[in-house]
């Protein structure tokens, strides 16, 4: 029943906010979803970010309430139609995830009750078995990096190819990955650049948006896949004991 | 007692393993040291980076033994002259570190004994209040972000600037402290452009190397401070309570 919509990014570069994925979200949701519940817990000022997002989803035609104006997180999503969690700061939201005890409760209702979930960003990540593969900078200290664990393997957003020309020194994208895959079980991760989306139906994966995504297997040579590209191999990831 | 040489990275741009910082190393050990402790935990293959680390300090005159060709770790940092630690991954380096229980032997030996400690990037973050300024991958979970406390500030190594023509959405990296710095109590953060070096005797902090680095602290306007700037103060720096 599963159905999940996860966005590498929220704002592509010269585009407004969500403007980029609109039409994704809106094919997405469709009629079915009046209000979306949002989580803002990725950012510190929730007010100031449940406002752009409601803006966003309003021109899109949808109702947007957010989870920390109301009075109970847990049964917030107890009373969701569809779930969005924007990006920010990964670490600051999976703690705050498991401060308000969520956690749960929205893996069953997404995996069990097929409950639409949009993710975008930091939301992407906690989507995933884990925030190991986050950029994010570990500002603060989670109970666990396990996450929501919608899909078997791990997304990394906003991937970007190495830069031939820069003196940085700093490991690429592509090094941190494979440090990652040094680890035993570590699971696939997806890599995808900004303008890129997995759309998942069920036990179907598809890659979508405006750009190309990088798949990291540990122990193979990384490989390309363009929008439109059939992911659900990936979804029957387990782990090797 | 203290004696710190806190270096933002192993390998500047054009040059090779060390040798942007050799002077600066020879300056800070002079031959009162004969041999140096290294601590590879930041990387997977230690023999290998072990052998990197031998041929540098070997040119520069300095033995040097890996903790982890050592029969006990523990020991071994009792018994070190000199400890160095290197970059890497700064999540795999602290858990390890907890792993060796070697946290407090290492606080103890530099803090109360004064024996010389080199960190370079990941083993520059360790040496600080908490590895919540890496920006590293969170590749494994540590049990703490804690970290050895040499100092009572945090360190983010290779500091970059933000790049006015990126196309890039991801935050910029000063984005991304001024966000650490959202949360009460957090510490100052002293940025360390590639090529940067504090060197810190005793009460006295001063910035070294071949670049400039940047300051943060909570609630006010970053300041820039040149090698040769005097940063004692930063050692004064005490929680608000």
């Amino acid at each position: 029943m599963r159905r999940l919509l996860l966005i590498s990014n929220s704002t592509l570069h010269g585009s407004g906010y969500l403007e980029h994925c609109k039409d994704a979200i809106k094919d997405f949701l469709s009629d079915q979803v009046k209000t979306v519940l949002f989580i803002p817990y990725a950012l510190h000022d929730r007010d100031n970010y449940a406002s752009s997002a409601r803006k966003a989803y309003t021109e899109m035609g949808y109702g947007l309430e957010s989870i920390h104006e109301k009075p109970n997180a847990v049964d917030a999503v107890k009373q969701a139609e569809a779930i969005f969690i924007g990006g920010g700061n990964t670490f600051r939201l999976l703690k705050t995830l498991y401060d308000e005890k969520v956690i749960e409760i929205i893996r069953q209702r997404v995996l069990e009750e097929g409950v639409p979930y949009i993710g975008s960003s930091a939301g992407t990540n906690v989507a995933t078995v884990s925030i190991n593969t986050t950029n994010d900078m570990p500002i603060v200290f989670p109970p666990s990096f396990q996450a929501l664990g919608l899909v078997s393997f791990n997304i990394n957003p906003h991937y970007q190819d190495p830069d031939p020309n820069s003196k940085h020194m700093g490991e690429t994208r592509e090094q941190r990955i494979t440090q990652f895959h040094e680890y035993e079980d570590a699971p696939p991760v997806l890599a995808i650049r900004e303008g890129c989306i997995l759309h998942v139906e069920g036990d179907k994966a598809t890659l979508c948006g405006k750009n190309d995504a990088r798949l990291f297997i540990r122990g193979k040579t990384p490989e390309e896949f363009q929008p439109g590209a059939d992911m659900s191999f990936l979804l029957e990831w387990k782990k090797s004991s």
